[in-house]
């Protein structure tokens, strides 16, 4: 598949397309996903043109990866996790939808299912608070 | 938690318990699930001691997604895979049972589901042919 520019996480790259992000340098990105299938569910992305784990240089996928890392430490300890789930989909038959390497950091509570067909748009206001939740909690580089 | 060096990735790294590996190299190892929740389901592993995401060095974090890369790319080839699902599981909450970390590597079809049920331990035969067939697809380092 052809990485195509306008897809709505390379908008948000560019500042074009809003987002509640939590991270960001010259190479990664992280904010909230806006369908979170559980509350603080965040994304990690590279700045580059990737479409999925096969189309991603190596030392933009290790870079992303080591901001995952964060992440997860910041998102455990924001929403008070028993544990982090870390998943990254290639392809639509993975369950991709967004055409941009992304990995999912998803908080688990013991007991708590995931919301996996609540397919919702979580409300701003909701989003910004768990956005500002995690950042205080990042970890230092 | 404690890393727990008498946990089955740790004897398998060292040798003292059986496993079908696709890959290995200094800092990493890759191998077969022996409970695939899907034909082709790989564990890609850091060697050195390291419970969960929380819990190791970023310089081997990064190691094992660069190898989890390759091994995607192999199992996507190997299995014939429309797309391919990498996942780690941090802490018991999120789904992890063996508490060195690990990545899951899971060659994904469109319309079908994982064994995510099914937790029976797979032939060995079909592993060590599973293992064979990736080993073939990995590509050059």
């Amino acid at each position: 598949m052809k990485y195509d520019a306008e897809n709505v996480f390379a908008k948000i790259i560019r500042d074009e397309a809003p987002a509640h992000r939590v991270y960001e340098d010259d190479s990664t990105l992280a904010f909230m996903d806006i369908m979170p299938q559980v509350d603080g569910h965040t994304l990690v992305i590279p700045k580059c043109p990737a479409v999925d784990i096969f189309d991603v240089p190596a030392e933009m996928l290790t870079r992303t990866i080591a901001v995952t890392q964060r992440v997860a430490v910041a998102v455990r300890s924001a929403f008070s996790a028993d544990g982090v789930m870390v998943a990254q989909l290639s392809g639509a038959a993975a369950g991709q939808t967004v055409f941009h390497l992304h990995f999912h950091v998803l908080p688990r509570h013991a007991g708590i299912d995931f919301r996996l067909h609540a397919k919702d748009v979580a409300p701003e206001a909701v989003l910004a608070e768990h956005a500002e939740r995690i950042r205080q909690a990042l970890p230092a580089d």
